[in-house]
């Protein structure tokens, strides 16, 4: 398997005034392309931190992508240090500097000297064109490793790999077949979806490998299975998925990046149902889970966000009587709420949130955390309650979370 | 200067399923400390590939800082290995078993076995107690370098460095005493405000830096002062503040970790005044800017979220021939949003967002990125139209800001 190590050069990045977005998305082209990333580095504007990297890089890669240091400015060493590194000189490059030269023509802006030495790559470098800047890529194929130079503006950097090195490296290397799947699960943590699917992670075949990717809700696995046949890997994944599936199947909500307030609106289209909220505690942040993703319109009609006691009765029709007497984190409210905003909103189904997010706010018989939910369906109102013991943040997402959760089991008819 | 090193371990992060955050942020908090990263380095789960790292890292720097590989599932594998590197057995820690057993009685959810081993630690380990999740962090002084391994998981390893590894670090080394003041500013971008700032800047003592750290929308200038003397540093960057506060007052929204809608729920309260919104483009995300801070119960009555036609009609009194006729996306429209929420939710300010936020649904005279936003205040209402480029994401992201920025102006008598 070609491995690959992927360099980042610049004290911006070394320091966390830039975040590196670069480095991500060059392994996710790797990965496609069967290409293992085995090492991501980031070093500083130093020639001898940039010497000592490519020296570590050249014993443990097969092909080394380095992005940044090629700007025009002082601090910028990448391409002089290429030069030492390989050997060689640092000349003027036709190519290079005829597209520099026009870069600046069409900008109708001078081309200063500074600017003009962009053109000067090392003698060793197969010159790679940057159609939107002003400093080329390299390629070099020296030490018995591929080297490809790039600059660090991401628009650069991506147009150049998409343009001419990722139909390269296909060229230039055999990869095996790699196929990956992600299955998107929630509503049950890391260690307990481990306990549930041990049997099946045991019976896997050596060329499957399994990989949990946990955040908080949202536990994601990921199937990675090698060959040298796509179809025939896409058969034996779709097998392992099958057997999985029967294990949890009630948690998983989807597959690859897909998203669970997506995947909800879609069931919700298809259905041609209609959503509203109503939402205390989590304050708008429901209804931003679904209006976020774009064709939301097609089945979101709105909210009645009730953060002030007044509002519940005002706008959702929430009977003071329920206020005193329970509460406003309480299921008879949260009933009140969800059928209120989906009569108010003529909505088909209608969400409602009502809890105590924290810090403050809790009281002994309903701490921080303490969140009623409500969905309201044609039929009736489903409440839960729940305990969480996040952040004011973390409970407010998982409080979102569970509601979104709660319509997609109502919404496949597996409500427990 | 002390000289650190940031290793990732995971393969989520190494084949770019996960994007990495947590490298930056931990290196602009040892920036503060005064303590330099001069590498940052991402390998995958296997075994030789992280001893190989720990190895290097011991060459390279005075501490190193390890994330991820702490989950409890079979491809985690950092606690084991650096058992291993640091040839000592894993064993139960009282207390983080004391620890993982309250974090799930708490949950009201069994401890299963899989999670009483988060409890085990090697026993060179300092526990370092993670109140945010079940993987606790540990601290070695091994090999004349001290390691802090700390969970993937962002909020985790940020509740972990800010709660008990930078304290410590700030004991264990002695750094220089420096001092740091971060201007928020909003409206504004980085290369104009460069142009505002620049002879202000030029003009900086030689002990005092600055940095920018532009964001979407926002832009964060940070001073740093080193010295021996930390009264003498805060009062020489406290002269630094006052000039630069002459150059662009009315952008510096606050400072350090203030964040807008933070900033005018204080003014809000400051003036007993009360808050709500009507929402169509931004669908919730404006309210959550609010409602995501703790106290904002205090100001925010609640909002309505208008993302149907028909709901601007029935829930805002928006008269269906101002829709006829100018359309959701109008001033006429977001005027009438604004009072209507305002009026009938008995607000002292009201703000509304109806724009076209994209991928779909852009005209020739109304292109995606156009948004109106408006603030209804006691005497009247403000409108602004804005004409955004970004995903929905983004247009979403700053048509909230710029509503947030308007109400922000007007508090302080600062509208143009």
């Amino acid at each position: 398997m070609v491995k690959a190590e992927i360099i980042t050069i610049g004290d911006e990045i070394l320091y966390g005034q830039i975040l590196d977005t670069n480095t991500q998305w060059i392994s996710l082209e790797l990965d496609k392309l069967g290409i293992k990333t085995v090492r991501k580095s980031s070093v500083g504007d130093q020639k001898s931190e940039i010497l000592q990297i490519l020296n570590e890089a050249a014993l443990r890669a097969d092909v080394v992508f380095i992005t940044g240091g090629l700007g025009p400015t002082k601090d910028d060493l990448t391409k002089k240090i290429l030069a030492e590194y390989f050997d060689c000189e640092l000349a003027m490059h036709p190519l290079a500097l005829q597209d520099v030269t026009e870069f600046f023509a069409k900008r109708g802006r001078e081309l200063s000297d500074i600017n003009r030495d962009q053109a000067l790559l090392p003698t060793k470098a197969e010159f790679i064109r940057n159609s939107q800047g002003t400093a080329p890529g390299m390629w070099f194929n020296e030490k018995g490793v591929l080297w490809v130079s790039m600059p660090g503006v991401p628009f650069e950097m991506k147009n150049i790999m998409e343009q001419e090195v990722l139909p390269r490296l296909v060229k230039h290397f055999q990869t095996p077949v790699i196929y990956h799947k992600v299955i998107k699960t929630v509503g049950i943590g890391e260690s307990y979806l481990s306990d549930l699917i041990e049997s099946w992670e045991l019976q896997l075949p050596e060329h499957i490998k399994l990989a949990y990717l946990p955040s908080i809700g949202i536990v994601k696995l990921r199937l990675t299975a090698v060959g040298d046949d796509l179809s025939r890997l896409q058969a034996e994944v779709e097998v392992e998925l099958q057997k999985v599936n029967s294990l949890i199947k009630s948690y998983i909500f989807g597959y690859e990046k897909e998203e669970l307030a997506e995947v909800v609106g879609r069931l919700l289209v298809d259905e041609k149902a209609t959503l509203s909220v109503a939402e205390s505690c989590t304050g708008g942040h429901l209804a931003h889970q679904f209006t976020q993703n774009p064709g939301s319109s097609a089945y979101f009609l709105g909210g009645i966000l009730s953060y002030a006691n007044q509002v519940k009765i005002d706008q959702l029709g929430v009977s003071e009587a329920i206020l005193t007497s329970d509460g406003a984190v309480s299921e008879e409210c949260i009933k009140a709420m969800a059928i209120g905003v989906q009569k108010r909103l003529g909505s088909t189904f209608a969400l409602a949130t009502s809890g105590i997010a924290g810090p403050d706010g809790g009281t002994e018989d309903k701490p921080v955390g303490t969140v009623w939910i409500a969905l309201a369906h044609p039929t009736g109102v489903v409440t839960r309650k729940l305990t969480l013991g996040g952040t004011r943040m973390q409970n407010i997402y998982l409080s979102s979370l569970a509601c979104i959760n709660l319509l997609r089991k109502y919404l496949l008819n597996d409500l427990s």
